[in-house]
């Protein structure tokens, strides 16, 4: 069975256009490379009931996980713990354990001569503030801890925004949870180009393909200025074959079968192709 | 009054992390720069009932806009129109405008010797399959028409996934749908970098400058390495300041007020305004 995942990304800033969602996209590629499919990326504003929202939306779905990236830092915008809480229907309160992980920070700060004093702010505190009932991960890059709530069947993982601190937590702490549920599936891709042939010709041909070869997912890519050059001149078509299985050899042997039938019909038709990746 | 805009993006390729989502960051900064606001970005597969989900799910948060991209090309992954139909329980039949425009598209071909004959094949008649009572909006860069549908007080809009099409529709056909919604609103915003600071400590001081001036809305965003470093070292902390207004000058003093409060208020902190952008 499909190890099915959720993304909820917290920021303005991705929708003021200010920030690309380069968080999305790193998690997207790293959970399907784990076997698991991602089924939904939400982005939201920086609001406790748009967060709230969302996240119950997304549990009403029942994901195995869901990972919401943004907003545990120290300022006010920093909401996304009281929308999950809120969502929740969980109190809001000081965690003990991420307490710790972020007294240890400024104990850290201190000894090199950073800070004078650690204060526990009240700033600094609400890093560490956390729906009930939920577990700190260890942000070994950043001050923010990330956290752990689990709902009925689905594990609710909350990382900071902070790329490098998103990506340290998901190594160290959720890696490991996926690829336990995951099992062996791996996911496996290649792609070839096509020159010579439009896409509504390759239509037809990608049909067929993916007829005689169940568990293989053919998409045609169109690059260069435009579709219409590529309709017209047919130069800039990546065919990109995917599958998920158990085995790496079963994988490998199901793409390059699609990929052999799939360029022949091709040069039928009078394409070339023009590179193999 | 905020004109309101959901974003939907539909592509397996988004959700399998293969390509970044530039469409979504392109239509989110436009958008803002139209003085309208995106308040949610959704991505889901290549499959008819996700799309018919994801329509249902954001009309009934009456957005004044939804605009969906990707999957209106001519192959079997292309299913976005078919599920706006679903979603809006409306037949899914071929649009004559919209046929009009593909069967164009094949004339020009034909004259410019890429093809021998216009031959309107199934997977071209598809690009001008629309939901029943939809419009065609015309696609001057590629061969697949946009869609235009009116549902309650929403337009909904369906633009290509290859970057120059959609950048194109979305000028020629939804820029002045938007501005004429948006009227004199503009969006403004302004950057300074502070240095010496931790990003905890700079929360209280932005707190203050959010209160003394309503309207103006103050984010922090740490760069560099990490927020760690950030927090020892504080080098790398943006402060970016943003409002709507319905006058550019209005808009512009407020920033500036906002601004020059907060810049004092790092500077008595210890802080160093670094540059202003």
């Amino acid at each position: 069975m499909v190890v099915e995942i959720e993304i909820i990304c917290v920021g303005n800033e991705l929708l003021i256009g200010k920030t690309l969602n380069t968080n999305a996209h790193w998690l997207a590629k790293r959970v399907t490379s784990l076997g698991a499919a991602v089924r939904r990326v939400t982005v939201v504003s920086d609001e406790i009931d748009e967060v709230a929202s969302v996240v119950r939306e997304a549990l009403k779905r029942k994901p195995r996980f869901i990972i919401t990236t943004g907003g545990l830092g120290p300022t006010f915008d920093d909401k996304t713990l009281a929308g999950i809480a809120k969502g929740l229907r969980r109190k809001f309160a000081v965690n003990e354990n991420a307490l710790k992980m972020v007294k240890k920070k400024y104990e850290i700060f201190l000894k090199e001569g950073k800070i004078e004093k650690v204060e526990l702010t009240p700033s600094r505190v609400k890093m560490a503030t956390f729906p009930e009932g939920t577990k700190a991960l260890r942000n070994h890059v950043g001050t923010a801890p990330g956290m752990l709530a689990s709902v009925g069947e689905t594990s609710l993982i909350a990382l900071p925004g902070v790329p490098p601190e998103m990506e340290a937590i998901f190594e160290e702490s959720v890696t490991s949870m996926i690829k336990k549920e995951a099992g062996k599936c791996v996911f496996f891709e290649k792609s070839i180009y096509v020159d010579g042939l439009m896409e509504s010709n390759l239509a037809p041909l990608i049909d067929q393909a993916m007829h005689n070869n169940s568990g293989v997912y053919i998409k045609s890519h169109v690059y260069g200025e435009s579709r219409l050059r590529a309709e017209g001149q047919g130069p800039h078509i990546e065919l990109h074959f995917s599958t998920t299985a158990e085995h790496r050899t079963v994988a490998k042997k199901q793409l390059d079968r699609a990929i052999g039938q799939l360029s022949l019909l091709v040069q039928k038709s009078g394409g070339r192709i023009r590179s193999a990746a």
